[in-house]
Formats: structure tokens, C-alpha cells, sequence
């Protein structure tokens, strides 16, 4: 008999696609100003970058996003062990959904559309595992909980979370 | 203190959206074919409609869809008494993605984007209620289950879902 797989559910924006590396970019292009680690701590990207909603709402931007270091090849590793879903809160911002799956083909191609789910709130989602750089997903969910390090998050206590710094540190954990 | 309202989910295609309707109209604009209720009875979508993958792929197919009788006013009224996610089996067809979201704005203005769910499988949503036109959502639902009535379901047994054939009877019972 296959023994029952552990749903994993893994954010998309700051786990797996380098949204704060964009977002520097974008304003460095913009405006000229490179913010630096210091200036980013603790700030959400709404609050750290003055034209979030410009460049959130700009053609490619997410479509354009580096996937995080490692990523890619953990998750196809993951993908073997776990019953993966890729959770982004994608609702916000209509323009970006079609780019998401388009990104997650490119980069992610072992994955299927059946693993994907685009939400408002991850309240509505459950599982076993989640991986998530805010807060707000891992505080309601009733499963193991990863905190990915993001400067947003970076000077905060990690509460009842594990803290992961890199994809090195998940595959340490989960594999 | 403010009692926790239900998490009620309600499936798009079928239950709010009459996508029967346009594969029916959309046959008999393309190849003049009118099926009777009789041939579509108890066959799915894409074993009922030959040419299926070019309707659904076709532009405007969701969002000219017309909203199922009495659907508009009873959500606007659960969404009083209930926590309401509109959940929809989305990412088959990406296109589909900002014409739903489109769709949902124009015939439910009361909706927040917070509120919307796409998803590949239903297995991974959780709530209380659910409302589904498909078997294979509700059977692996943890809550309670409300069958609505489709051709492709109408010969089926009902199991342990509770079958409703229009959204008068939804009413009479979550209302």
C-alpha cells in the first residue's frame, strides 16, 4: 500500500520567487535609489518601496522574478516526497495571475496545474506543512509551520514558527 | 462577542455561472446542434460537448457566461450570515483566470477579492459547507455537502450529499 503523502503548501512571492529582489530593482531603474538591508528591515514591501503598487501592477514583473536560490531543485525533490500545492495570495492583484502560472511553468515545469491555488486569504487553505514568509498565513493554520527569512520578517521573534533562512536549511528539515 | 460565522464554499461553474447554458449556445452557434436534456444526462462536460477545448479556450467563454436564477441575490444574503469563498477548479484553463475574476465583479460587486479561491483540486480547501455541482469535490469534503443539480449529476445517487436543484432550495435550507 503507498503510505498517505503530507500535503506541503509552499508560497510563491518571497519563498520561492525573489519579490524583494524586484522590487529593488524596479526602483533602482525607477527612481535611482538602492535601499539597503538596514533601510528594508521590518518594513513590509507595501511600506518599504514607494511605487509598490506601480510596479506590482506593471506588465512582467512577477513573470520577470528570480527564483530563490535553491528552489528549484528542492521542491522537485519535495515534489517526490510530499503531496505538493504552491499557495500564493495572488487575488490582489488580477494582472498576476496568468503571469504566475506562465512563471511556475518556466521554472517549476514538474509541477501540474492541479498543484497550484491562487486565494485571497490562506485561511481557506489546509494541510500538513506550510512554508510562508508572513505572519498571517502561518498564525492561522492548524499544521507545521516554516517561517522563511525576509527582511520583512528578519527582526522579529519566530513565535511558535521554525525559522529557514535559505532552501538548504528546508531541505535539511523536510528531506 | 461577534460568533464565528461558517466558512460556506461555493463552486463558480455550474452553481453560480450557467457554463451548460454556454456550451448549448455555443455548439449552436458553431456546428448548429441543439442536444435535448436527455442526450446531455449524466455525461460530463467534455463527454457531452464535442468540442469542448475550443469553447473553454475561446475568449469571452466565462465571462459571458449568464448567472444562474436566483444565485446573485441568496450569495448577497449568505454573505451576511456566512463566511463565503467562491471556490473555482481555475487553473485547466489559465485564460479562464481574469475572466473570472472579471465575472465575479460585474455580477457580484458584494465580493472581495479575499473571498475568491482558484485551485487545481478542491482536496485542499477547507471550510464547513460546500456547494458543488461535481461528485469528486464533495466526496472528499470534510463539512457538510450540498449536491447541485447539473445534467452530468442529475441520474447519479446522492449519497451522503444533499441534493438541491435550485438556489430557492439552497436558500430554505442555509438561510
Amino acid at each position: 500500500m503507498t503510505p498517505i503523502k503530507k500535503k506541503l503548501l509552499i508560497d510563491m512571492d518571497g519563498v520561492l520567487a525573489d519579490i524583494y529582489g524586484q522590487f529593488i530593482k524596479y526602483e533602482f531603474n525607477d527612481i535611482g535609489l538602492t535601499q539597503s538591508l538596514t533601510d528594508l528591515t521590518g518594513k513590509l514591501e507595501r511600506e518599504a518601496f514607494k511605487y509598490h503598487d506601480k510596479y506590482v501592477n506593471s506588465e512582467n514583473f512577477f513573470y520577470s522574478a528570480i527564483p530563490i536560490e535553491d528552489s528549484i531543485e528542492t521542491v522537485r525533490r519535495l515534489n517526490d516526497v510530499y503531496e505538493v500545492y504552491i499557495v500564493s495570495s495572488a487575488m490582489q492583484f488580477p494582472l498576476s495571475l496568468t503571469e504566475k502560472i506562465n512563471w511556475l511553468t518556466k521554472h517549476f515545469p514538474f509541477l501540474s496545474w492541479k498543484q497550484i491555488v491562487f486565494c485571497g486569504t490562506k485561511e481557506i487553505v489546509c494541510g500538513d506543512i506550510m512554508i510562508d514568509d508572513h505572519f498571517k498565513n502561518l498564525d492561522t493554520f492548524q499544521g507545521q509551520t516554516i517561517l522563511f527569512t525576509q527582511p520583512h520578517n528578519i527582526d522579529k521573534p519566530t513565535d511558535n514558527h521554525t525559522r529557514v533562512n535559505n532552501w538548504k536549511e528546508i531541505k535539511t528539515i523536510l528531506l
